[in-house]
């Protein structure tokens, strides 16, 4: 059986409702604003340390009032916040510090070039917090998954099914059976005890009754997190553009080519990323060279909308929820509302049956 | 609120499963051991007419000794089985004398090349059996959906995810937000009232209790029946290396490739498929030109294992979910025990809220 998150997670209400750790999109308000309505918040990965201890300072002084931590803190003396972190993008040397000095209540690693780097990344912070911090790692296929149960044991392992926005496997399956045959494999190779948590697709209650019904313990949700108003956006057109896209799986596409649009891809080759359809994908698929792709790109994000926009040539990340994604909410209000009505979606299947 | 299914299929149990309408796959052995297990069969869509009607002969003699049916024949006077037609590939002047002669319960139709086509054969199939047979309409996006539903308002609507096996929209979400955001769009257009049933990446129990908790009322399964014993395999070695295929989101594919092997492609520009990955797709990978690829295949259908197999060239579909079937069993063990195990899941999950 799995370690039930409530276990780990004990401020958290379930069923748990996790912000993805979107780079530059989800900061410090975002996380305080998701774990204060017993969630789980988390804090974006991204490449600058100085940057990231910024918005730590402004989570500890959002939860700083919170009536369910002590001083901002866990019983443990956590941050009870998360923080992303890119192990193929960022020295764990350069991360320590800041891991150290506001001993975060979890770390999300996502994207490491080889699975050792997690190894590595996991003992480091698990050494540095003395094994207090919890490991999340997120992958997307059963091999993985349970690779990195057999090196690492997270505390948490996140399966990213392949409608999730931004990043993630470029070849994979959605939650539905990869949830349900990672968990078996799981157990099978005597990792049963690590909780899942699912990610891809899921936007609203319905998607999140399902995640349940599939083995997760939780979820996270990025796109419909887009739609908060603690969502750092770089230009409002953006956030606009995430409420006006419907049908998700027409109008968002996968692809290696919103990695190449300001330079090489410095991803690892695994790795692709769900965005919106912009005007960049559509001369890509009518031949345009990518040299001239990046040139008309270059010249967008030089106007005042910075070129995002459904017309725009910039990459609004989104995943195949985005039709889901109606209004925006305080992330507070998003995750309780979701969840309390994933209960009640729970309830009425029974009626169903 | 959608119409219950029960009203429609009063002999099946909730929730309802169904048989993918597999085109060589799927025949009146297999459709008969749905229905009878309180599921609904349906026969797969074939090109020859003639063929069909020798597997609607045998549904009908093996629903002849079902306590269930009368004459093997509902009290409408229906065979309770569906069949599946291609409105791309078939002359509906030609199905229509099966449909008379035969009277099935529901008629399955999938991939015309314009929604209108739909709209004739939906017609017609109603003229021609009173409007007592049920018109299925599956197709995979969410505006798909909401203009099928305009012109034809079918019985039944199948959502059809990026997971799904055999032939599907090239592009499209999974099932975790196809759904949902398709069940608020039929609402808000004024289509609530037509039941959903979903299809791609189901195999077992969890993935039909998601698929509940995403809006529908039934789901189709159809990797999962591939591993059946009333399944027609044209080799073996097929079924064997379903039962081995392992993490289906890396070993399955979605592509046109499946569709060019032995010459054009005759799939309207929409669709792709999803098979098995096979030593024709790492050699397309690799760059092989389409014309070596065609000679070995070709030449990889004249040996005993008629070219099948995991080192095979010859295509087997196959949905991601294909990693979590393991073994072969009776059709209608297949359907009752799936549907049995979905219902314990549902009850399971109150525990997780």
């Amino acid at each position: 059986m799995p370690t039930s998150l409530h276990l780990l997670l004990p401020w958290a209400a379930k069923p748990l409702i996790t912000n993805a750790p979107m780079g530059f999109f989800a900061g410090g308000s975002l996380a305080a604003a998701v774990t204060s309505a017993g969630g789980m918040g988390f804090i974006g990965a991204v490449y600058d340390m100085a940057a990231l201890d910024r918005e730590l300072s402004k989570a500890a002084s959002a939860l700083s009032t919170s009536p369910n931590f002590e001083n901002s803190r866990t019983k443990e003396g956590l941050l009870p916040v998360g923080v992303g972190f890119l192990p193929f993008a960022v020295k764990v040397e350069d991360a320590l510090p800041v891991i150290e000095k506001w001993r975060p209540h979890s770390v999300w690693l996502f994207a490491a070039r080889e699975h050792s780097d997690y190894t590595a990344w996991a003992e480091r912070i698990r050494a540095t917090t003395e094994g207090k911090t919890l490991v999340w790692i997120q992958t997307g296929s059963v091999s993985a998954g349970v690779e990195v149960a057999r090196l690492v044991h997270p505390d948490v392992l996140v399966l990213q099914g392949s409608d999730a926005g931004g990043h993630g496997f470029e070849k994979g399956a959605g939650i539905i059976s990869l949830l349900p045959e990672a968990a078996d494999a799981l157990a099978d190779a005597g990792f049963g005890d690590i909780p899942l948590v699912a990610a891809g697709g899921i936007a609203e209650a319905r998607g999140v009754a399902a995640a349940l019904a599939l083995g997760a313990q939780g979820v996270v949700m990025g796109t419909r997190f887009l739609a908060s108003k603690e969502a750092i956006m770089p230009h409002p057109v953006y956030q606009e553009a995430i409420l006006e896209t419907l049908d998700g799986g027409q109008s968002t596409v996968r692809t290696k080519l919103f990695d190449n649009l300001s330079g090489p891809n410095v991803w690892p080759e695994a790795y692709d990323g769900r965005g919106v359809v912009t005007q960049t994908w559509r001369d890509h698929v009518n031949g345009m060279s990518l040299e001239e792709i990046r040139k008309l790109h270059k010249e967008a994000e030089g106007r005042e909308d910075k070129g995002y926009g459904l017309n725009g040539r910039v990459t609004m990340w989104a995943g195949t929820g985005v039709g889901l994604v109606r209004e925006v909410k305080g992330a507070g209000e998003v995750a309780a509302g979701v969840r309390e009505e994933a209960r009640r979606v729970v309830e009425g299947l029974r009626t169903g049956i």
